[in-house]
């Protein structure tokens, strides 16, 4: 179904669309988003209703903006019906980022995130080292105590148990 | 400039394009890629030229197939040309996103770094809850040996060294 053939077709469907419908089966009573900003009609089998409800205008407005109505008919067209609705959510998504960041859009919240990937990794893997380390120091410690400690058991030495000495992460 | 009112008018620049230049000074010699896909005369102020060269055909065929050529050029003309080639690089990374994940796209990316920054923050929270665990077990033992060797100089405690048992991360 070729939706661009009927863009700029039809009036509106604002105030006449209820008795409209009741002579033209195959037009909904409210249309689309989509076909209301269209200005065409909005068939019964509209491959966009679905995902652009009347109530939520905006959200075609930006997707459109950015890809084009007969760029998102065809990503839709290309998808089983199931992977529709993730498909409309991305790419009203990816519009809503390049509308605000024109320049970087979603590659540059990709560039941000990656770059906070790094420093964590960076930053987990000195704890990590921070935590051998000591683990090591402990151990030695450890030992010293119970050389010193092997000849008076009534010495305070409770908190050497090895319920919390262990090893730490797993 | 409009430059949607010539596509498709012209035929093709591939051989002619050389002689063709001798009698329209507008018309660059090579066109850039965007205009030898779109089949349309490549001027000399073509804002496409300079981020689409005639040796990379395919960043155009892909950015031109998510975003559509109007797009481009409306994305372009709106900013300065200082961020143009930061822009085109963002928009060829998307389209190339979508292109691979025609469901979830660059968002779907974004999803997947955001899994792994929560995934991260909570790996670095627990490395350093270990770490001051650690380090508070390691103080009390410190203590304990200090206390246990205060009259015994001779003992060996030189892994006591504050260099080594002091705060490990700042």
């Amino acid at each position: 179904m070729d939706y661009s053939d009927t863009i700029g077709t039809t009036a509106t469907f604002s105030a006449a669309s209820s008795s409209f419908s009741q002579s033209t089966p195959t037009v909904v009573v409210s249309p689309c988003a989509a076909c209301k900003i269209l200005r065409r009609r909005c068939a019964k089998d509209c491959v966009l209703a679905p995902y652009f409800p009347p109530s939520e205008p905006l959200k075609f407005t930006i997707a459109h903006r950015v890809f084009g109505a007969s760029n998102i008919i065809k990503f839709l067209l290309e998808l089983p019906e199931c992977q529709r609705a993730d498909a409309v959510s991305s790419l009203v998504y990816e519009a809503n980022a390049r509308t605000r960041d024109p320049v970087y859009g979603c590659a540059g919240a990709i560039c941000r995130l990656q770059m906070q990937v790094s420093e964590l990794q960076a930053q987990l893997a000195k704890a990590r080292a921070d935590l051998l380390n000591l683990q090591c120091q402990q151990a030695k410690l450890r030992a010293f105590v119970y050389k010193e400690t092997s000849g008076s058991p009534q010495s305070n030495t409770c908190f050497l148990d090895h319920n919390n000495a262990g090893p730490l992460w797993t």
